[in-house]
């Protein structure tokens, strides 16, 4: 079986571009699209997001051989339920949480008789809901596919060729494997993020006015990541709880060691790490992960 | 006086940007420029980033009313020595080091009979050396002009009248203070960057190969920053130690109580600062001081 009819649920940022992206690269598919949000569902309509928006969620799902739910994670299991009783028989449900294992607990348990495999596409921006998305997000990014055991060869090969029709390259990965990965190149860079925009707009002695007037010394780049959906990230953090507090235990070794290093005025350790951290950057360029642009090719200038 | 004669020591990205943005947008102002390194020397003069490029720095400054020393903070002691034997009687000194205070004792040193008033431009990239100046770097940017309590009124004005030439806007502020508000707004997003792409690098768990795939997740915005100059920020974080530890100190209070939110299943408290971080986002584009694009406007998909 390939991919014709796909239905997805939630169309936010990420739901948006897919029906965006299939639209375009595999226009072949055919789309159909709900959100629990009327308002959403107006909106997605008017910008075409997919083909078809329906009024319920078994209206979406009731033709498709391929569902993709793209909701909050916390709001897996109830999306999950919303479609149980109308899916086709043999349809692969998937989704695009940034977490796994809760994830694929969480849709096993709604859905025990269906085909479920869990995929997340490590590809966003900051901001969110049906105006945000575009056709191209998914393009040079990887999607991570994270099949149960049990899972049939078949559907994943279909899941993986469809990602891949959006312009997404795709991995097979164990879910906690993901969950710890992506605790690191996502999770704790967003709770950093986070955490410093706070303690800035509440230090006493420096303004809120401050903070932003001088913020191109580097802070602007966190308050972008600070900007990203609060729902989504208070769901990942909770449904990933252990691998962030592993990592988030890590680096606050680090930046103690560093911290003493400051303290001691030992420039050549912080010497040395500055000088081991540039080569990442390189690699990461090397590999077509960012824009290789100083400045990210900024045009405030 | 107005400034008409302009030597600039140090001709990486900063003094580069300096000599190119007087050419472009102030072309009545005669440069000449030295670097200690023969080598930059050669090809600051390919790319013309000042008029005269000089065999010393005393050649360099021999002329000039205006001296801007663009070297790192914890050379600009040796870069003042070098001049101060041949400084025309009147001329202005300043400098563009990330830290102010240790700066000011530094040149207040050296240059014990010159009118010395230092100054930073709110501005750069994580780029270095006389190839990554460029004339626009300081449009839109501020420009802190911190004088001791002595400075001429009017060298003041004439130094503030330079920068607005760049393109820059102008703040007066005290040392100290200037010190404390770019702990916040550059010092700590610097190190945080640092510390996570190096904790990233140490796992044990997690390959560096999956790091690098992955991290359009969030984590390549960190290794932008964690890519910038090793001898540049080993210096600000030795010359600015106590601003640089106190702001650490409450970013770890911080995230120490975001810690015991995830452990504790406390979505609240998530939501709540995740919701309030949005705002300061907002007005960061308002003012002009990001660019509003989603992903900054990355043009890698
Ligand atoms: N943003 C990223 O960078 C990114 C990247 C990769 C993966 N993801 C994952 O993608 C998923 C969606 O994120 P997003 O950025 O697209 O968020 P989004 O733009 O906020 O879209 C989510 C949509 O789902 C709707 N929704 C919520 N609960 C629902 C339910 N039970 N049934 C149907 N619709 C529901 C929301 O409506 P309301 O707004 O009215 O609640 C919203 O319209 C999340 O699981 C996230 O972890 C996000
Ligand atoms: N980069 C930023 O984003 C930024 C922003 C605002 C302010 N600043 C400040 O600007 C200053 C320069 O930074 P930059 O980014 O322009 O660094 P850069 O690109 O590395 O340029 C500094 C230049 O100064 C030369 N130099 C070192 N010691 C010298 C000396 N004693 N006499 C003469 N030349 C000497 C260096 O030569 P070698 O490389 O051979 O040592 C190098 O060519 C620093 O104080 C920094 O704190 C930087």
């Amino acid at each position: 079986m390939t991919i014709d009819r796909v239905a997805i649920i939630g169309l936010g940022l990420i739901g948006g571009s897919i029906g965006l992206a299939a639209g375009k690269m595999a226009p072949h598919i055919a789309t159909t699209g709900w959100d629990a949000d009327p308002d959403v569902r107006a909106r997605a309509a008017e910008r075409g997001l997919v083909g078809t928006i329906c009024e319920t969620a078994s209206d979406a799902v009731a033709n498709a051989d391929f569902v993709v739910l793209c909701v909050p994670v916390g709001a897996m299991e109830e999306a999950a339920r919303a479609i149980s009783a109308s899916l086709k028989p043999g349809a692969i449900v998937s989704d695009v949480g940034s977490s796994k294992a809760s994830v694929a607990a969480a849709l096993a348990k709604a859905l025990p008789d269906a085909t479920v495999i869990p995929a997340h596409p490590v590809a966003g921006t900051e901001k969110s809901g049906p105006e945000a998305g575009f056709a191209e997000l998914f393009r040079h990014r990887w999607c991570i596919v994270t099949p149960p055991e049990n899972a049939p060869k078949e559907a994943v090969a279909d899941l993986a060729a469809f990602w891949e029709s959006l312009g997404a390259k795709v991995e097979i990965m164990d879910a906690a494997h993901h969950d710890l990965v992506l605790a690191v190149t996502s999770h704790i860079p967003h709770l950093i993020a986070y955490t410093i925009v706070g303690t800035a707009s509440d230090l006493e002695d420096v303004t809120r006015g401050e903070v932003i007037k001088y913020s191109a010394g580097g802070f602007r780049d966190f308050t972008r990541i600070a900007a990203s959906n609060p729902v989504m990230w208070r769901d990942v953090f909770l449904s990933n709880r252990d691998a962030v507090l592993e990592v988030l235990g890590r680096f606050t070794e680090d930046l103690t060691a560093l911290q003493r290093a400051i303290r001691n005025g030992d420039g050549d350790t912080l010497h040395d790490l500055f000088d081991r951290t540039r080569t990442i950057r390189r690699s990461i360029i090397e590999e077509g992960q960012d824009d290789a642009r100083p400045d990210f090719g900024r045009s405030d200038h």
